[in-house]
């Protein structure tokens, strides 16, 4: 697929804005929607186009991106907009629906094969690497979904990433997110607790970072949050609540296939606590204020 | 302190052996004692002497390095060898002595203070880095106890191991350890719990691996087992019943202070799971087998 294409970007949150930036950048004639409009304005000012309604900014995108917080959004997205549309034949024929959310895998197979029905393919692409990653191109997308439609957006994809994977099919993309984060999540864990043993055990905290960082204990999660932690610097980052929201959609998962993930129920117990305690918007290195105090309470 | 010492080696295990023969081939003078004399063997070949008991093999050595299994066995050289030996005047004024082995916090710095009364020092150094380490002199080597010891002890220490870290009064070696090992093992659970989820939701495990290993998910555990964990195979590596032994005294150190660390707890369990299910001499990578069973159980 060429670049000058027409694309609709939906969602222009901190994530979304950057990313449908690069679009534009690239040379893709844009139209955008957002619920806050005002969020439009970096992009209208360069020459993107508003839609007032998901359904209008769908109409004439031969690829439509959302990049919505949660499951119900892209169902709004969809089900409301995209689908009526489509319905009534005011869509482009072939279309492509790139779901960047973090969302539920069942919910993506639902919506993925109602769309099929009207000729749509439906792609959940969810990201990683953060604010960072999406205002430098550098995300990693994790697709799902039919792999000839991927190939065929690739060029629109790679705009906006650095690693770009072919999960599977439908789901397998936020799958593969959800791996990502019950890593993330319990990593982190390991440092909070390990931190904590050394911070009650009254060692040297930068000492012990510097001793144990480069071997088998070393992690992306240690090496980047530890040193927030012994700082206390708990400002985001990746903020509680969010990671809360994808550990909640892989305890559904999990649960949709009979597991118990001893480590990710703890994790999600101990983000709880720390929602409780009013943390929901400090990064993910605060989960050691809530490990260190749970530890001394017990 | 010149390389060309009168030095005791006191363990010639997996670790042990090519340990102390780094010593000799940086030029001490190196005596040795071990529980099965073969063991010495390829030593004496070299050049090494035999001595019957512990405190023979300490009787004429500047620096006594011990690298054995675990507490009981560094206090029977300790207090049966070392101690009569120190209160009889049958060794070295200004003797240092160097435990490898990782043992008790809290029994380390009881023998540090009884030692300290005869005029020995005695210093915590527990090792990270595994048999490959300790056969490339490349080991990480956390000291605990008298820093002008250590600066002392330096270039010997310099032949066996990279990174040397002074962490702090006597214990604090071993605790910086422990430290170590809460990370790998609760960052291997991590990666049990995240391929789990993944296997049982039909993703392509190499695919997933791939996807998730470069960013914020990944760890020195989920790069160099993950693949194993993936391919089945549960070749040691670091066998489960030396990791356990380590878990073990972090549970005992925390517990010292009050501190109940829960994901600490939980993979002690699963690696006590293990070890019923007769993996003991398997390595810390089976840890996925038992994860894997224990959440489609529950």
């Amino acid at each position: 697929m060429a670049l000058q294409t027409n694309v609709a970007f939906i969602g222009l949150g901190i994530m979304g804005l950057p990313m449908a930036g690069h679009l534009l950048a690239a040379g893709c004639s844009l139209t955008v929607h957002s619920r806050t409009k005002a969020k439009a304005d970096p992009l209208l000012a360069r020459g993107a186009r508003w839609a007032v309604t998901p359904a209008e900014a769908a109409r004439h995108a031969e690829v439509v991106f959302i990049c919505v917080p949660d499951t119900p959004d892209v169902q709004q997205v969809v089900m409301d907009g995209i689908l009526p549309a489509a319905a009534a034949g005011d869509v482009v024929p072939g279309q492509i629906v790139v779901d960047h959310s973090t969302i539920s895998p069942s919910a993506t197979r639902n919506m993925a094969a109602v769309l099929a029905g009207h000729g749509i393919q439906f792609l959940d692409a969810p990201v990683s690497g953060g604010d960072s990653g999406a205002r430098n191109a550098t995300l990693s997308i994790m697709v799902g979904g039919d792999e000839s439609s991927f190939e065929k957006i690739r060029p629109l994809l790679k705009a906006m990433g650095k690693t770009l994977t072919w999960c599977g099919p439908s789901g397998a993309g936020q799958l593969t997110k959800l791996v990502n984060q019950i890593l993330v999540s319990v990593t982190n864990l390991a440092v909070c607790e390990a931190l904590t043993f050394a911070r009650e055990n009254e060692l040297d905290l930068q000492k012990t970072l510097a001793a144990v960082s480069g071997g088998a204990a070393g992690s992306w999660q240690l090496a980047n949050l530890g040193p927030r932690m012994v700082d206390g610097d708990f400002a985001p980052g990746f903020m509680i609540k969010l990671q809360q929201k994808d550990l909640r959609l892989a305890l559904e998962a999990a649960k949709d296939r009979g597991l118990d993930l001893a480590a990710l129920s703890l994790v999600h117990r101990l983000f709880a606590t720390a929602i409780d305690d009013h943390r929901e918007n400090q990064g993910t290195q605060a989960l050691f204020a809530v490990v260190e105090k749970a530890a001394k309470r017990r």
